[in-house]
């Protein structure tokens, strides 16, 4: 940031008088800019054993796999975004079940959340962030292929707590995730 | 936002060719400047039977009463947001524990998380945006003064849990949760 958003004027960086650390600061109308991470939300969509996934059509990671995520828009819920990402990237609608993974993506400056789902029908297509989408199964998941540290740790988590009958909650760093939060219900 | 803060330019709001949604645009560069949700973190810090609450000695809510929660800032993750808030606002050090809440509030365009926390030692004290914290038991708790929708329902979730013997994960707006993960753990 060079310029400051709300009048045009170069901003300076400095520590404000009450905070403890540089922002963007504008000497001309005084408005402090923040910059703070930003939310990615997405789904595992699931249809009996098998999971949807999508390959992107975009940078960054374009043509490798991803489960359904994006940015969190304005306006709307964890859950809607989740809901509205997976329509726009795999045209698929799904019942939300509970929040699976919450992991810190320092790097990127962003916390992604994935929640459980339920495909509805099953039915899906490639939306215009897609190239293709399709239905996997644990053994074909395309582990070299996958876009992102987040998808291949939620996908890992995912078919270990099936296997072990319980789905919990996993929160931490991308690279390892620090606790787990077993779901009390099986299945 | 009426400027380009990387140019300085006026932006003009449209909808950029590949998106679907109006975003501030400039026009001289080709900046697209994405506005998104911000994440808040915080902890419920228990010490014995009680919760520690902070004052706020700043607006909003200056005078009202408050789980220790602010901002999540880059280069940290949200367990560590949690962590640095915690000591900022009530000089005090914890363990975490699982994530319990993760509310939507949809009218501040911000998502709160809070962890369960144990203070490592019952010492604190009011940070500089406190003006007073203490230990709080659950007949002690000023209902009519809390500082924000997102406290009271996370301490109310809290109580509720804790009377069942089971911590769970409630995500939802925050008006009302809409998930409930219980945790396998008793206590």
């Amino acid at each position: 940031m060079k310029y400051c958003s709300n009048c045009g004027s170069e901003v300076e960086y400095k520590i404000p008088a009450t905070d403890n650390r540089e922002r963007a600061c504008c000497p001309a109308c005084n408005t402090v800019h923040y910059v703070n991470p930003k939310i990615v939300v997405g789904t595992i969509p699931v249809w009996q054993d098998k999971i949807l996934l999508c390959k992107r059509a975009i940078e960054p990671r374009h043509g490798y796999w991803t489960l359904p995520a994006g940015f969190m828009e304005l306006h709307e819920t964890t859950h809607a975004g989740a809901l509205r990402e997976t329509w726009e990237e795999a045209q698929a609608r799904v019942e939300l079940g509970p929040l699976f993974t919450c992991l810190d993506v320092l790097r990127a400056e962003q916390v992604h959340l994935f929640y459980r789902a339920t495909l509805l029908e099953p039915t899906f297509g490639a939306g215009p962030e897609s190239l293709e989408v399709g239905l996997f199964g644990e053994a074909e998941i395309p582990w070299d292929e996958l876009a992102f540290k987040t998808v291949s740790t939620t996908l890992t988590r995912f078919f270990e707590d099936r296997q072990a009958g319980f789905y919990g909650l996993h929160t931490g760093d991308v690279f390892e995730p620090t606790h787990w939060t077993p779901s009390h219900f099986k299945g």
